[in-house]
């Protein structure tokens, strides 16, 4: 916890990656001025990196304007005793409709229809109903809850996979074991990256997916791309859709371009907005000016 | 009405529009015999058109396949005293998903992405969040409110347009008169064809939409396809999606395959499963022999 006294006196500092309109929101909504660094003297920093300069210094609390804080948090041991909160904004709410965006899109073959459009064809293709159909979402924290109460607003059936025994988590219909084979229409991964869910997607739990659509909307190196591969060839996944990769952003010459019935996205559905960044820092600051630890706190040891 | 008496007796005809299972999954839910036509003797006739034989004959109630009536009720004099009631099943739920699809596969620009993928090309392009924009939906019966209530789910803000003074329908957020200009990011066109729609989006319509994106999943014919075209050249349309056309299908050469920024699919949206007519027309025939008016009756005058 930081001392709301220093919190107050601390000047406030915006890294390369907040933008001005950014930086002016963020000064609107704080009342207090915004900087460029380096600054002397207490600060609190907002960024997606952490400098050395910024490390070094006199760093008082540090607000990434990312949700995901794997990188962050590889980049070196984290200084201690700083606090580290994170921007989610409206972020279970865009990758649920990215998630459901991609569904629909499979089940009304927007694709197709786009191509045929092209070809100025008439070819009756059916479409597919999604109600009663099931998903299974890996990764049930904020954004696997909002991912599985808007599948449920179509009539799917959402089932938590869960690493650890619990109570089925909020907008989900059931919750199983991770490792438990569940006979879905869907397989939803929104797992953070840890030392635990590196390689998390491999070739057992491919191939008991029975053909279901695989969509990833966590982190690139939850999944072995080879596995991946290895089961769109035998049919044992029908289709993928991948918004995050290990490597990003792929080269052409990328093994992810050569997968079967596949679409990579570019990192899109989870997009933090300049309001998201404005509105998560300014919670936490009241939050932090009350004495309080805001629930936008990242756990730097469990890294999440 | 019928007397229960006369639909105890009367023969269950199916046409050929009906197939096999479908047939055979009317006998199973009725426990009667279902016949391939033509019969004597009072009959019930389940089908997409009324034959000549049919309508000459001693037709008691009519049951069509389809949800939309307007091509049977155009094709002549509608028998008298002939109740019609119509298939609706899930196509309000199936609709739905439809328009949401593509509202959603817009956004999250799923036919460019899937370009993209074909190309090996990584190219950022951010989603769009749906949620706090406005749908006007034209056409307010049950398929409207089904749109209204999966668009809602998406935090979209809907506004019914109803050409008569009536209170908000169930699943919308507001209502309002069909002529009052409403600054949208969605119109979703769901009206049946009657005298009173015929050419319904003309240019003024089409010219007030403020660059929206026009759906279609109603009846071809509501559109001035030529008003339309010069609504996506002026920018007055952003892009459109039509599910229906005044004359399906479409020939290569059809003027839709020239509209820009327009995809036209093939009549999916609402499609009917032999799943639909078997419990549409069960649930009629229970409403009829217990001497009720079902609700999926037609009013042959109105035409829906």
């Amino acid at each position: 916890m930081i001392a709301p006294a220093l919190l107050d006196r601390a000047r406030i500092v915006a890294g390369p990656e907040v933008g001005e309109a950014a930086v002016r929101g963020l000064a609107a909504a704080t009342g207090r001025p915004v900087e460029r660094g380096p600054v002397e003297g207490p600060f609190v920093y907002v960024g997606a990196s952490l400098p050395d300069a910024v490390r070094g210094a006199d760093l008082v609390w540090f607000h990434s304007v990312n949700a995901g804080t794997d990188a962050l948090l590889r980049s070196g041991t984290w200084p201690d005793g700083v606090p580290l909160t994170r921007t989610v904004g409206r972020m279970g709410e865009r990758i649920a409709q990215y998630v459901l965006g991609w569904v629909l899109a499979e089940c009304q073959s927007v694709p197709e229809f786009a191509a045929q459009h092209a070809r100025a064809e008439w070819r009756r293709i059916d479409s597919e109903l999604v109600a009663g159909q099931t998903a299974v979402v890996h990764g049930i924290g904020r954004i696997g809850s909002a991912v599985a109460t808007l599948l449920g607003a179509c009539g799917i059936r959402t089932v938590a996979a869960a690493r650890t025994p619990r109570p089925v988590p909020p907008g989900f219909d059931a919750v199983v074991p991770a490792d438990e084979p569940v006979a879905a229409r869907w397989v939803v991964a929104a797992l953070p990256l840890t030392g635990a869910t590196t390689g998390y997607f491999g070739a057992d739990r491919f191939a008991a997916m029975g053909g279901a659509t695989f969509l990833n909307v966590g982190r690139g190196a939850t999944v072995d791309l080879g596995a991946l591969e290895g089961a769109l060839r035998s049919g044992a996944v029908g289709r993928a859709v991948l918004d995050v990769l290990a490597d990003e952003p792929a080269v052409p010459g990328d093994a992810c371009w050569r997968l079967p019935r596949t679409v990579v996205t570019s990192h899109s559905a989870g997009i933090t907005a300049d309001e998201d960044i404005v509105t998560d820092f300014a919670a936490c600051l009241r939050e932090l000016s009350a004495g309080r630890v805001p629930a936008l706190t990242v756990d730097t040891g469990r890294g999440y």
